[in-house]
């Protein structure tokens, strides 16, 4: 075992470089995790190897393809605990034992209670020396979205505001383009990107008619659109129904109309209806969970984001803040509802990172008090 | 002259020396600048000096008495152009001439346009070479409010803010301790310190009845108190009229009644009486140039804040931002009044700088919108 940031310079050097592999499908492998893999025999890098798409073959596969007859007396480090069922793919334990492979290096055991540490004992009692825990905090931050979902059933769940200097997202008349640089918005595209889905109210969708795509790069993946929606008040004209650009799916609920529906449904829209009268956050985030959506970026108005939050269905809160002021007791905040009685009952975060993007800044935080969250998850 | 950033290696050293020397008195010189010297020969100090206190020895005299006769052949390095006039205390520029000194290094001339290069031209019509503008912008940051004040003969106007994530200052019961971390909080005094008065608005009065005092070095100068109150309810029992720790000034419009004018005044409080119904920011501004009030730091409430911002008398404002959530339509944000109707006219600012302080951040900006500014200043 390391302790924490423990290993020689070169064990540091291979796994910095196999979580650099690993963070270059960020966004692509979900519900998968982004998993690096780097073969090193006699101070040279003989196999590099990541994880694609989940079904496809995992880092050490490729990676010791690569090395090829070169992976036998080989030291192989993993991001990730190698696998030790038969799923899509074989074993990864059996194809480093096969492969005569003399040391593996791995950053952290798979946060899967069920599985964890399995695979590392398999190597262990096969004769090969495992040492883990090198850069575990890096490769667990890599897969935040991994750890939270595999432990909880739940998407991790990220909240997104742009905000004004006074916290504000419109001025009283509505308006609100734009209140980020352009710098800001197209991080927020990125954003999308590495996103399973994104949330909005049905607000949001009648007032701007958003594409709610990510638009970087369109070719890629485009995260799932979903809309809260009660009483399914979703215009048919709307860009989301019409442009077939992305999957969009809208929770109502029960009092929802069924001639709505199918109508909608017509679109190739799918429509969750749920057995409430109003949306709760929480079947919302249950149902994700099942539909295997790993990752939800919240880009809701201030009834959403609070809606969020009074259930404790958030993971991380990005920021971005704009220097303007535009004052004004109507203009809207970012978060409503009715918010807490007292300064001491207000929602607790922390920063974790604070950048410059273009004239603005965006500022990352993450709860203190979500259950199952990033950080229970680093205890696993 | 320097070409922005010019100079040897030994003249940024001791330019350098000199403004370190300068910003140690910073909040203790106003309505007078900071100013730091250093005297050189032979490429050894001979001499340094800075400026206490208003009405008493300019830095060079200090430095050039510490030199003594090693000044005659020397170079002194000045942050501040060496005065030209018959002032409180005799005219630089003779000594300087009288010292033999051979050399002057100016980070920058003096920004009151009257008098601006007039020092330099003596010197340089007595045989003296003077290289000026090196570290300038060092120099005139530091002295951003004496440039502001004596080029406007308003203060500088600090508008400060401590506001959760999503930007608000208090619940909607009006709860509002505390927003900020003790280390924040511990900045805030800090600011107080080197600020010539502090300002607030009558309803913080009411409802908190604050010392606003600077706590953390008690015996250091206390800035003014000032509150805006048009019709002086301000209570008498308040601490800011009873505890004497700092003068406090009230402006109050034409209709406050002149019995309690003059109870309140019977406590030491000045009363400045405006001419108008209500209260005009431009009017308290000008008002309390007059005072030679150089450094405002306004710590208001929504109305107070928007104030200052809609008449464009804000020179710089403080945000302290804590990592927690409030919610809620009633809650109160930092800017109040009617705001802007489109997003397109929010009052603009850029960052200066961002810093983590305990648990918060602190976030500087300076408005591009206000009209002999630091920018206008930074032109002179």
């Amino acid at each position: 075992m390391f302790k924490k940031e423990g290993g020689s310079v070169g064990d540091v050097k291979y796994m910095e470089l196999a979580l650099q592999i690993a963070s270059a499908t960020k966004g692509q492998t979900s519900p998968n995790p982004v998993v690096g893999a780097v073969v090193v025999k006699n101070g040279q890098i003989v196999g590099i190897g990541t994880h694609l798409q989940a079904g496809e073959e995992h880092a050490e596969v490729h990676a010791l393809r690569m090395a090829g007859k070169k992976a036998k007396g080989s030291t192989l480090y993993v991001t990730l605990e190698p696998c030790n069922h038969v799923g899509k793919t074989g074993r990864c334990t059996d194809l480093i034992v096969e492969n005569k492979v003399t040391r593996v290096v791995v950053a952290m055991t798979d946060p899967n209670p069920l599985v964890a540490g399995s695979g590392i004992t398999r190597l262990r009692n096969a004769g090969v020396r495992v040492d883990v825990g090198l850069l575990e905090k890096q490769a667990r931050d890599l897969n935040e979205v991994f750890c939270h979902f595999i432990t909880t059933n739940e998407p991790f769940v990220t909240l997104k505001q742009a905000v004004t200097l006074d916290g504000k997202i419109a001025t009283a008349s509505r308006d609100s383009k734009w209140i980020t640089c352009e710098e800001a918005r197209h991080d927020v595209h990125d954003l999308r990107h590495t996103h399973d889905a994104i949330l909005v109210g049905v607000n949001t969708v009648i007032q701007d008619n958003p594409y709610l795509t990510a638009r970087i790069i369109p070719e890629q993946k485009q995260p799932i659109r979903i809309v809260l929606d009660t009483t399914l008040r979703t215009p048919v004209e709307s860009h989301i129904v019409q442009d077939k650009k992305a999957p969009t799916w809208i929770f109502v609920g029960y009092h929802a109309s069924r001639e709505r529906i199918e109508e909608i449904e017509s679109y190739g829209v799918r429509v969750f209806q749920l057995q409430t009268k109003t949306i709760y956050i929480e079947d919302v985030v249950c149902v994700l969970g099942e539909q295997r959506v790993a990752s939800l970026l919240v880009e809701g108005g201030q009834q959403i984001n609070m809606g969020f939050l009074q259930a404790k269905k958030v993971n991380k809160v990005i920021t971005y803040i704009a220097p303007k002021i535009i004052g004004g007791i109507d203009s809207l905040s970012s978060f409503g509802g009715s918010g807490v009685e007292r300064m001491m009952d207000a929602y607790s975060f922390q920063f974790t990172s604070i950048e410059q993007i273009g004239t603005d800044i965006k500022v990352v935080t993450i709860p203190k008090f979500a259950k199952g969250d990033h950080s229970s998850c680093l205890q696993g």
